[in-house]
């Protein structure tokens, strides 16, 4: 039987994610696959931890991957923090602040669920006069809102939250590795990523970090995680101590990419990576502006990976849309994002993430999308 | 920064999983990251559910891999079919039947076990006995318990839950690619697996099958799925249909591996794989046996890829157990496995799983034996 992997074609992928992967990660990837319990191995996780607590700006000792994808990271920060009945606050402007209320929703949690307009960031003043009124145990936010290409305040969001009391949660799936994401020194007790973005590795994990007190709030929980997967009180017995115990056979070939994807990141400086990235997005602004396409985002709330660009009035009905990133995929081998939700037709999502965010994937996309649109 | 990964050296894997990984998968491991609603990586997402339905003997629509590994598969099943206070049989004698009570008893479900002997199969008189007492939603029973190396009767189990009306959930996860796992012969309403065991494909996916009763049940419920991720009412619509529709970004590169390996199974025929593991068990036993070393299960209830055998009392204190087993990774770069739970220190288990399951693999573990032991 042949199968249809040997016409995979090499794909410049510039939409929210996947993005991009460097050769060595690839080449990490198909590295022999070792016993999950095997010493070598578990020296390879414990530099994952260290690499993950620099890259994520984070001394917490529960800081590694969890083995599924950013979504299985979101749900593990809040499965394994509440409790039912336990009140939270989600700021929400996009659709991954949406997925945070089902989520949270599921489990019996009681959800308040603060909502701006998409396109724009969180609201300091609407926040705190929240938290005014009631006494949350968990107040969470997406970072960088990858379905409309807002970059929310969580600095100061964390501010008021840590005079509140309330745990901080916060969704770094498309920032981590693009853009500074200063788990401590922001206040955060509960962080989540996805390695497909600004890691620039394939999908498969997602890094968490959790800080002392959310450590401590999960290890005085009353009831089980009603989640045998992703229940951390029995995982970090496999990621931490002297003795390493069997939870899930871990996904070691992913882990190994990761492994090398954050060695790029670190070899390259994270301040050198955040300076390309923004430069890339700078680049990629100028170029579309010259195209005569618009941004979404203000300045100011803009992402640098992540650009959602207004789609002209003369393509907005769906099917000549789908038809422009239908010919960049069929004759440019590009990628670029539709909108999500609300904005479904009514913007694009460029992504510049990671090893994306280069000016020579921008110049090679903007001239396709000259030839395109014309 | 000089990573780890350098050092990696190839591994003979002959414990319970992961188990070798031909070549063949390596690669495909490592082709170009496509996104995850490319129409070229949609055609491969479909060729992988064709094979799975092949190798999991079944016509059932909905058969795919879950974004995890086995343990994820197995919270697939429960939490999409129990809801809360439903009532599970779980036939448990190993430490897999063990993690299915606990794992339903945290989703609100009323869990009776039926407890066997480790290291024997599953009797079907208790088994009809109990289903006469109670009326149960589910009956869950693992096909190939991986902590003893005993194959449960799941076809006949099958016949009995069948006339009480049960839905039929198995674990399949070291069975599946290494002996007939007849889904739909054997009337199984839920199954699950793991890539890393007779698949040989890297740890990290969990193929899943739900017949069209347990569809029904799943579209029946009363509440929604208590875990946003593993939610197979989302999932099916970005693995079914016309339209794809995302929920979490779907492991790309690792399922590449899982369509890879499926074809190299296909390739060599069902039958042939079957048998090769048959005659490996076969050629394993004699040649322990040679050496003095005893199996713990009777023949007629023994799996063929995953071996337990006594640790010879000379050797049975923990320390020296464990010593063996370095000594075999440090000096011979094989790993064979502990034992679990109160088999620990008693038993060794070897695996002869997928592309493992070889006459070289056997001789070469052997004569490293005999050397260790003597």
């Amino acid at each position: 039987m042949q199968n249809l992997l040997s016409g995979i074609k090499p794909t410049l992928l510039m939409g929210p994610g996947p993005s991009c992967v460097p050769d060595a990660v690839y080449k990490a990837l198909a590295m022999p696959t070792l016993g999950h319990l095997d010493p070598y191995f578990i020296r390879i996780m414990d530099e994952i931890k260290e690499q993950l607590k620099t890259v994520m700006s984070t001394k917490n000792h529960l800081t590694m991957p969890m083995s599924g994808t950013g979504s299985a990271g979101m749900e593990t920060c809040f499965v394994n923090l509440l409790e039912p009945k336990d009140k939270v606050l989600i700021l929400i402007n996009g659709v991954f602040g949406k997925r945070m209320q089902d989520l949270a929703s599921r489990l019996g949690a009681e959800v308040d669920a603060l909502e701006f307009e998409w396109g724009t960031p969180v609201l300091l003043d609407k926040v705190e006069e929240a938290l005014k009124k009631n006494n949350y145990k968990v107040v969470a936010v997406v970072h960088a809102e990858t379905s409309t290409g807002v970059c929310n305040p969580v600095k100061e969001i964390g501010e008021l939250v840590a005079k509140s009391g309330a745990l901080f949660l916060v969704d770094a799936v498309t920032s981590l590795g693009g853009m500074p994401v200063l788990t401590d020194e922001w206040k955060i007790d509960a962080i989540y990523s996805g390695t497909q973005k600004c890691l620039s590795c394939p999908p498969g994990l997602s890094p968490v970090s959790f800080s002392a007190r959310a450590v401590e709030t999960l290890k005085n929980r009353k009831t089980k995680v009603p989640n045998w997967y992703l229940d951390l009180t029995m995982i970090i017995n496999y990621w931490e101590g002297q003795n390493r115990s069997y939870h899930h056979t871990a996904p070691i070939n992913m882990l190994y990419a990761l492994d090398a994807a954050l060695s790029e990141i670190l070899n390259e400086g994270l301040p050198t990576v955040y300076e390309r990235h923004k430069k890339a997005h700078n680049e990629l602004v100028t170029k579309l502006d010259a195209l005569g396409l618009e941004m979404l985002v203000t300045p100011e709330a803009r992402l640098p990976m992540l650009n959602a660009v207004k789609i002209p009035k003369k393509i907005i009905d769906a099917k000549s849309e789908a038809n422009i990133r239908k010919r960049l995929l069929d004759e440019y081998n590009i990628e670029i994002g539709a909108g999500l939700g609300p904005l479904a037709g009514q913007i694009w999502r460029i992504g510049l993430m990671g090893h994306t965010a280069r000016t020579e994937n921008i110049n090679t996309l903007c001239n396709a999308l000259k030839t395109v649109l014309s």
